[in-house]
């Protein structure tokens, strides 16, 4: 029996997870990533990423540059599809912007055989969840994540999703907020929320949440600047509800943001 | 020195951590989760939740029943301030639409000296990213999370943002769509959505993922019946660029759901 019909009839041990390592704390890893990892051959992916991963005999590290992320994806399907037990590393979760769907590209682009190979999902701690669990529960309330970065996107569909957004009333969650080539788009980003929503809404600037890095700060919209962002920063704007505790005392313990569960009834009409 | 006194000068040994277990299977639970139930003197929240706790010396375990997330909001509060080491616990992340923005909302209402209180929010996979990781990666690209429900806010509220979703072109994942009390809810969201997105989008029904009850599938808004969900679904909608690769062997491999990273610019008008 040839490669192509042993993995069509199901009969090659090789596998593909694609995994979420989590924000960088090794506390949020779940179980079920730490044992695929513990059962690989060979882990693949961004160069940060990968570098999270102990070595150890008998496992092979891959780490590629980023922006790689389709040859990173046929790579590891190849290497399943050879007998090798392959996990994909992303931080965060895999799934929300991030390797899942560079591999499944890849794959509809692929060999059709490849589509029986045993692929998994394996979740993880998302960048927009650690900063909003560090914040209090600013996604308490109906949400949205959108992927800022217009590398993938015209930036015209950027301005018309934020828009609507704000008009559902949406908190609201940005990946990729500024980076260095282009770091214009965040200040456009920040006067158009200030447009939709006012300067007093709130949003918090959350940096390499539970690294040693790690930073937060809540400002008024008003009050924000397109340096408060950097690549390792997860932005999240309030929706109308959203709301501060602030923590008086002495401790240092910084304010909560959230947002409430409820919206409330409109008040009746008193004439009908 | 008495109680409140020790609390606002950080002398008190009571703490309170928010909790997310994940979507059902233990190996979704954090080890900083773990960690926290292992040095827990009380475990607080909705009875199946606290189901999934193991009892051991010293820990007192609080079901309570749904719907009574403030009175155990101060009920977790409380012991905390009294010196306890409570968790409360969410299925999923407690910060999207569970217990932390509960708990904000108690400490608003309570006595200001409980602001000073150790209260941090431990994240875990949500329900969407466990739903999306076992169908492949719906939520890939730009996408919202609603909660269905209209317990908490008034049903037009819930058209009103699923219209703007739909405009935006958002994958949306829904919490809660269908409940015993109000049956005929989801079946209006199902009309609405074919009327917005087609009968050709695909619709994900994803039962108690992660558990030995999981059920997946993935049929067209056209064939979508109310019935397809209950309150152990969650619901996800793609985009208008959400596809589904085939796996047609005789595997029994289930169709992979995902979207693409990337929205391609708009060809240029030849004319301009």
């Amino acid at each position: 029996m040839n490669a192509e019909a042993a993995v069509s009839a199901g009969l090659t041990s090789g596998w593909l997870a694609i995994a979420g390592l989590g924000p960088g704390d090794e506390a949020l890893v779940t179980p079920e990533v730490a044992a695929a990892l513990a059962g690989a051959s060979d882990v693949i992916g961004y160069i940060p990423y990968v570098a999270r991963i102990a070595p150890r005999d008998g496992l092979v590290l891959h780490p590629s540059d980023n922006r790689a992320e389709l040859d990173r994806a046929v790579h590891a399907l190849n290497l399943a599809a050879q007998g090798r037990r392959v996990v994909v590393v992303s931080s965060g979760d895999p799934g929300v912007f991030a390797m899942a769907a560079a591999v499944f590209e890849a794959l509809e682009a692929s060999p059709a055989h490849w589509r029986d190979l045993d692929i998994r999902v394996l979740p993880g701690i998302t960048a927009m969840l650690a900063a909003s669990a560090r914040a209090g529960a600013p996604l308490g309330h109906d949400f949205c994540a959108i992927n800022l970065s217009d590398n993938l996107k015209p930036w015209p569909l950027i301005e018309k999703r934020l828009r609507l957004a704000a008009e559902a009333d949406f908190a609201m969650a940005f990946y990729n907020p500024r980076s260095q080539a282009r770091p214009e788009g965040f200040a456009r980003v920040l006067e158009l929320l200030r447009e939709c929503c006012g300067d007093d809404r709130p949003i918090l600037f959350a940096r390499a949440v539970s690294t040693p890095d790690e930073q937060l700060r809540i400002v008024a919209l008003g009050d924000a600047l397109p340096e408060m962002a950097d690549m390792r920063t997860m932005v999240i704007v309030g929706s109308s509800r959203t709301r501060i505790i602030e923590r008086p005392s002495g401790r240092k313990l910084g304010p909560i943001l959230y947002t409430p569960r409820s919206v409330p009834e409109p008040v009746a009409d008193p004439v009908s």
